[in-house]
């Protein structure tokens, strides 16, 4: 058995795919759960995601040789914090987060002279609804994960990360917090964010629901991330905060130029640009 | 037999699924078709989709009890005088255009006294496909229609053209112009501009091959249309100028807003704003 003990911090989606995941390649004997919100734990016990539901991180850190943490990236310090006195020379605590400059910063905060056991890595894949009922023991298989490590990570524990997202069928990719944090903002925060405030800009509109009684197919997809989790989210703008304002600020550049193009009726130029898009796009493969 | 001589101009996704539509629904003898792209035409009836290719847009007119126009919104002005000595009193010219202020005000222009023969209509079906060789049979069953009759519009083709929608399937709604055009500003122009503009944001970056390798479903849906055909796209946004430029500046004023929070580190009003979207966009259901 791989792992003897995960102490899971965070039944939500991703943890809860992630460990029935192992459970179903047979390499975790036993899973210990802990989320702040203690009816999520109890739904994780009862779908047998985790064996036991305990009632605080450290307990769920405590005796595990794994932990992982899927929890809003924001609480990264604190729950690290209050499970250092679990983490012994050889455990490895890995997270789930969607940024991971600041992540990694607040490990080596938390951490101090433990930082070795931490392992920071990001599987692409999201999906909009949350909570452990939507946990599937398939979700990482074929997914990318993005791992960052630091010069202070612990190669048994960067050895032993890699493992298990390869058993459960992933495929790793290694880069830098700061350049993974530089390609998600731009990849994948900002159209997350940009589905957010287009909803916004009709929120407040008298015809609200006239528009969205004759939306199609086009509006459903652009915005089918706005209904993803407002907290998981926040926290992600803000600790992504100069690589998301730098997006923000690149596509509020195209929008007033198409909105000039526009105003002047220059056709060849707007179809210019449309074109531009249309090619990158339609030659595009999700990977 | 309803129709006795369809004339199709413009042999692409709507203006063939409509041909597929009406054959397979056992109620037109015979469609013959005219494309710009004379291989669009000889594609179109390679597929049975027309049974007779012509050379100008007047002869697919002539000798046609029906004829519907499929072509860009800024090219319905020119093939309506093209057409008009073919129109007879009986006749009914229908379109399919996705704007339709420019298009009715291009009708009046374009026929005089024979404006009775005009149906404006705007099925909700467009694909981020184009071309006759995507044309579907089923592509309207279900789908909504909107019909937008003005005085001038003839009793007798306003009641041939919803009987044609309600026979391939079609749920019918009647609007203006003017408030069509106000409601898909919103609900498809915008998300269509917006995913067109994100897109050329990434553009001209460095890391342009990077975004594009580590983007996930999340990018995958937020930008689908923007592989929509840029010449129609072209003429949407200018024939519904006013209207998508509203819509530009609201939500410029929202991302204003989400970026000056997120520079102010403002987490609860941040958490506010995108609560706000996530219950709107997760109460929407497509109709």
């Amino acid at each position: 058995m791989l792992i003897k003990q995960l102490g899971l911090i965070g039944c939500g989606l991703l943890g809860g795919s992630f460990a029935l995941a192992l459970k179903q390649a047979n390499c975790v004997s036993r899973v210990v759960g802990y989320s702040r919100s203690a009816s999520s734990a109890e739904k994780a016990k009862a779908l047998g995601v985790i064996d036991e539901a305990v009632d605080s991180a450290l307990l769920a850190a405590t005796g595990s040789d794994v932990v992982l943490l899927a929890v809003p990236v924001a609480a990264t310090a604190s729950v690290l914090a209050s499970i250092l006195d679990a983490i012994g020379p050889d455990t490895l605590v890995m997270d789930v987060g969607s940024t991971k400059g600041s992540v990694v910063a607040s490990a080596q905060m938390a951490l101090g002279n433990k930082i070795a056991a931490f392992v920071p890595a990001h599987p692409i894949a999201g999906r909009e609804v949350s909570g452990v009922e939507h946990a599937q023991a398939t979700l990482f298989d074929g997914c990318n994960v993005i791992i960052t490590p630091i010069k202070e990570t612990g190669a048994k524990q960067f050895e032993k990360a890699q493992a298990l997202w390869l058993l459960i069928g992933a495929a790793i990719h290694h880069m830098s917090p700061e350049h993974h944090d530089a390609i998600f903002a731009a990849s994948s925060h900002t159209p997350h964010l940009l589905a957010f405030a287009y909803i916004n800009s009709l929120a407040n509109q008298r015809l609200l629901d006239q528009f969205l009684a004759f939306a199609g197919s086009g509006f459903r997809d652009t915005t089918r991330v706005a209904a993803s989790d407002p907290t998981m989210w926040r926290d992600i703008f803000l600790s992504n905060k100069d690589d998301v304002r730098k997006q923000i600020h690149l596509l509020q550049q195209q929008l007033n130029t198409m909105d000039e193009v526009i105003a002047n009726d220059d056709g060849p130029k707007l179809e210019q640009l449309l074109t531009q898009a249309q090619r990158i796009r339609a030659a595009w493969n999700i990977s």
